[in-house]
C-alpha cells in the first residue's frame, strides 16, 4: 500500500522511539518520507526542528497539511486509523483495550527503565537526563534501579510468553514492537535475555524474522 | 446512558489514576459499579486483587465476561469504543492523534513527575517507590527534580492555554482530565498554579465547573 510521499517522519536511525514508528509503518507496508534528525549534533534543539516539535524529541510525523504529530502513541494512532489494514492496535474494543494495556505495561516496566538507565549513565548526556526543552542533572542512583527493573521486566515477559504466542495474545501487535525494541535497546545497557528464559528467546527469534524489524 | 451494572471498576477514592477513569466515565454518563480497593490497608497486594490485576495497581475495569483491563489508557479506550457518544479521545484520525499527543505530554511532563515526587517522599511508601509487584527504594534526589519538572509543566501549560481553550484544542478531551487531575494531585505536593498564570487559572476554573470532576 504505497502512499504518495506526503507523510514525513522526522526521526533518528539510533533512536528507539523512532524505531517503534519505523517498524509499525513497515508492518503496514507504508512508504513514509524519512527526514533524518542528527541527535549527536543536537539538531533536535535547532530552531528549525523546534518549529515542528517544541518538545525537541524524535520522532515527529508531519502530515500533508503541516500538522505535526509528536509522541509514538499518537503517530501510531494516526497511522492505524488512516491505514486500518494489518491492524496493530486491535480491531474490537476488547482487543484494542488489551493491546493498549500490554503495550503500556511493556513501556512502563521495560522501555522507560532502559531509557532512564541510559540517559542517567551516558557521559554525553550529562545535564540532559530527560529529553526535552529543559536541562535536568543525571541521578546516578537511577542507573542501578533501572537495571533491577529491566531484569524484572524480562523475567515477567518470559512468564507471560510461556502462556501466549505474542505479548498481547495470539496476534502480533504494537505491544510486540515496543517489547522487541526494548530488548534490543537494553543490549547497549548490558542487560539481555538470560539462558533460562526460553519462552522469551522463542518469541524473540520469531519476531526478529519479520522483515519490518530491519526498519 | 445508563448501563446495566456489569462493568466493575476496582478503584480507590484517593488514587489519581482511579480519578482519571471516574471523571472519564462521568463525562460520558456511564454508570459503572464501583468496587473500592483500600490502598492504606494494602488490599491491592491481596491474592484476591492480584487475580484480577497482577501488577497490583488501581484502577482495573472488569468486563461482564471477566476480562480485566488494567491501565488508564486501556480502560479509556474500551469505554470510548463501546460508548462513542460524547467523545473524549477524538473522532477523526487527526483529532485522535492530537488528543493522544497532548494527553501523553501532560502525563509525561506533569502527572508522572507528581507521582514520582509523592512516591519518593512519603514515609508510608518507604521501600515502595514504584507501584507494582516489586519493591524499590525511594531516591530522595527525585523529589527535588520532580518539583522542578512540575513547575516547568505548569508554566508550559499556561503558555499553551493562552492559545487554546482546552489542552488539545477547542474541545474538552481526555487531555484536560489528566491535566486537571495532575494539578489537584500536585497540591498534596505543595505545587500549584502561580498568580501570574492567568490562562491556566481561567482553564482550571472552567473545567472545575464540570460536574464530572466531583467523581
Amino acid at each position: 500500500m504505497a502512499l504518495p510521499n506526503t507523510l514525513r517522519l522526522h526521526h533518528s536511525a539510533g533512536s528507539p522511539n523512532s524505531r517503534r514508528v519505523r517498524v509499525f509503518a513497515a508492518e503496514k507496508g507504508l512508504d513514509l518520507a524519512f527526514v533524518s534528525v542528527d541527535l549527536g549534533k543536537g539538531e533536535q534543539r535547532s530552531s528549525e526542528y523546534r518549529r515542528i516539535n517544541p518538545r525537541q524529541r524524535v520522532p515527529t510525523l508531519v502530515l500533508e497539511d503541516g500538522t505535526a504529530i509528536r509522541e509514538v502513541l499518537a503517530i501510531w494512532r494516526y497511522l492505524e486509523e488512516t491505514h486500518p489494514s494489518k491492524p496493530l492496535l486491535g480491531t474490537t474494543p476488547k482487543e484494542q483495550a488489551l493491546i493498549t494495556m500490554w503495550e503500556r505495561q511493556v513501556e512502563l516496566e521495560g522501555f522507560a527503565p532502559v531509557m532512564e538507565g541510559v540517559r542517567n549513565s551516558m557521559t554525553a548526556l550529562k545535564g540532559r537526563a530527560i529529553a526535552g526543552p529543559y536541562d535536568y542533572e543525571q541521578i546516578p542512583a537511577l542507573v542501578e534501579r533501572s537495571k533491577l527493573q529491566v531484569a524484572n521486566f524480562l523475567s515477567d515477559l518470559d512468564a507471560r510468553l510461556e502462556e501466549v504466542r505474542f505479548v498481547a495474545g495470539d496476534r502480533f501487535s504494537a505491544a510486540d514492537i515496543t517489547a522487541f525494541v526494548t530488548i534490543d535497546f537494553a543490549k547497549a545497557f548490558a542487560v539481555s535475555i538470560s539462558e533460562g528464559q526460553r519462552a522469551l528467546a522463542r518469541w524473540y527469534k520469531e519476531v526478529s524474522g519479520r522483515p519490518s524489524f530491519k526498519a
